[in-house]
């Protein structure tokens, strides 16, 4: 398609910015997913749609399909809405660019991140074309409820054969400082709702009611309380906050028949969704007894906690990550949650990207140096991994 | 002005009825004061009005100013708003008779009970001309913020050198059957608000944020295990009653920055509102150290707790209650407030009236037949009073 003498590396500047020119806010597609289906059909990858729902996910793959040395890339080019459009100093679709920044939405998260690995890939399969396969995964629901996103294209993966060995997610990683972390794993999540009912009375009548509130207090106090754990080799230790109690009650001289509250733990993997809901449901029932009162409780568990140990795949990003920017990575397991928390049932996979700081922000940038660093960072990736043992 | 051969006695049943056909909910007069006034006037009573604000409220002496032998009842005219008009099967404001009992707002709290002590007053002073004087005060601002009614009425006493040697309070007092409780004194009552603030943040990242809600189930459990006290001679134990916690935070992945809750306290004498306020204060200031957090608290104070100790007063009312109706009453302090928290500070106060069961409910009612044993209770307690060395 193309030789070494006319070649021109693909700029991830210019697809940065071509990107946040897409208003792909959740779950619009905005012409994103079109723009890298062209871009990478052009450069030989072989291209499909996982689209389910409303929402479009693009499957690309450059090299034989389940080639059992397989690189993957996964990210998204949605968006979250700008919120409010007056306090931006800058059109949220333009990618204006300003003393070495480029503003939009999706600037950091992480229109830089699928710019940068894009970049790295076609320039790499075009110039060293390797022994092995490059399958790039671009969902349109990460934002969203992420149900027809990464989810839908590992479906349609398993469904047609695709396969990758390993897979690099492009999520912002660094707190504050280009190359000072990558990501391993991630902590789980899990909400519950409590309602507790008593009696409703008078005030001056305590003994004739049966306060909820006492034995909400005294619940939330427990939890609240409650190591969970001190941490585990690659984590943090788990979290609890009671997030709100509320009762609604403006009488002075009325005992209310029912409060309720929210609980969010992120927990670490010294636990299980279900082994929290079960410690939560026990608590709550040790309350419910001693109190005299009754107590429902509904759970959602939004992932669960999972690590990539530290070994081969961590070992050829840090080094990639040291190599390009002098700063060797913090493999770290804090944060929210990605779309890695579903990769990982599927291969090992590793979080690597830039500086996340104006992430959801009015005024989101990314400092451009960091998409072209990033880039460099992929294309060591790739040219390690492919050319390892 | 009258003799013994022509006297016939007034009707406090009638007198009831009447009363209730004067709209005066708070702070209407409806007629009801002025219906008095004229009736008090024509039995030989000096009448004079102690108005305040919007209130009327009045004062209606039998006998010398300031005698040293001076019984006086104090009641209220005013009643609580009908409430869903369509709710009712009667006239709130007919007076109708059914099946023994008589309907109307304020039926039992209080028209029935001052027209029972007025009753008795009137045919007591017309009948025996005792040795003393009878001092009757009614008010139209029992059931609103009471500012302006019997405090008024207190004050304006205080200035014209009236008296009273021991008081009556014509409210309900008995929780089923009529005679079975008489009050002595009651219970205070305090409020206080909290305010909790700590620092907002990520649910994933607690460290960063210092969740109000901690300290708040801490503070809150705390109140409402710790004991009071067990009773005292003469009151049931204190109560602490946490009636709201309220954060409004609908996001599970938001630490709230503030939460607020009320708490109410009814207290008997072994504790003062200023007492309970700095032991509030003090566990509130426990928990923001501990916890790092600033908690704001405004206390307001609506009575100190008060007792007439059992003794002449008591003695003098529990008899001529077990005489009527065969009971020999419980002395009593328990329940909400009532303007016998004014009287207190001026003389020895007891509360004795009928059942208060439907109070302050959609179809009040009072037992026809109690109205008249009320009015025969009060004559007694006359009778025994000014007959008594």
């Amino acid at each position: 398609m193309t030789n070494s003498t006319d070649f021109q590396p693909l700029d991830p500047q210019q697809l940065t910015a071509d990107l946040i020119r897409c208003a792909s806010v959740t779950p619009e597609e905005g012409g994103a997913l079109v723009l890298l289906e062209k871009l990478l059909s052009e450069a030989g990858f072989e291209c499909s749609r996982a689209d389910r729902g409303e929402v479009s996910n693009l499957i690309a793959r450059w090299g034989d399909k389940a080639h059992p040395k397989t690189m993957g890339f996964n990210g998204h080019t949605d968006v979250v809405p700008i919120g409010d459009a007056a306090a931006w100093t800058v059109d949220p679709f333009g990618a204006e660019e300003k003393d070495g920044f480029m503003y939009g939405r999706g600037a950091t998260d992480m229109k830089s991140g699928v710019a940068a690995f894009v970049a790295a890939a076609v320039d790499y399969v075009r110039t060293t074309p390797p022994e092995g396969a490059v399958l790039i995964t671009i969902t349109g629901d990460e934002e969203g409820d992420a149900i027809d996103g990464t989810t839908a294209i590992l479906d349609q993966m398993a469904a047609e054969g695709e396969r990758m060995s390993v897979c690099l997610v492009g999520e912002p990683t660094c707190p504050n400082e280009m190359g000072e972390m990558i990501k391993i794993g991630r902590r789980g999540s899990l909400s519950a709702w409590f309602t507790v009912t008593g009696v409703q009375g008078h005030s001056a009548y305590p003994h004739r009611a049966n306060n909820p509130l006492n034995a909400m207090a005294r619940l939330m106090d427990r939890l609240a309380s409650h190591e969970l754990d001190q941490g585990t080799e690659h984590f943090d230790a788990s979290t609890l906050a009671v997030v709100t109690i509320d009762t609604g009650n403006p009488a002075t001289n009325v005992i209310p028949a029912q409060a309720r509250s929210t609980v969010n733990i992120r927990f670490n993997d010294a636990h299980t969704g279900a082994d929290l809901s079960a410690w939560l449901r026990a608590e709550a029932d040790k309350v419910a007894e001693a109190f005299g009162v009754t107590i429902d409780m509904t759970v959602k568990i939004s992932g669960e906690s999972f690590i990539t140990p530290p070994g081969a795949l961590s070992d050829l990003v840090a080094a990639a990550v040291k190599a390009e920017t002098g700063r060797m990575p913090e493999l770290s397991t804090t944060g929210g949650t990605s779309d890695a928390r579903f990769i990982k049932s599927h291969c090992p996979v590793v979080e690597i990207g830039l500086v996340g700081k104006t992430m959801h922000q009015v005024d989101e940038r990314v400092d451009i140096d960091q998409i072209h660093q990033l880039k460099a960072i992929y294309s060591r990736i790739l040219n390690d991994y492919f050319t390892a043992d």
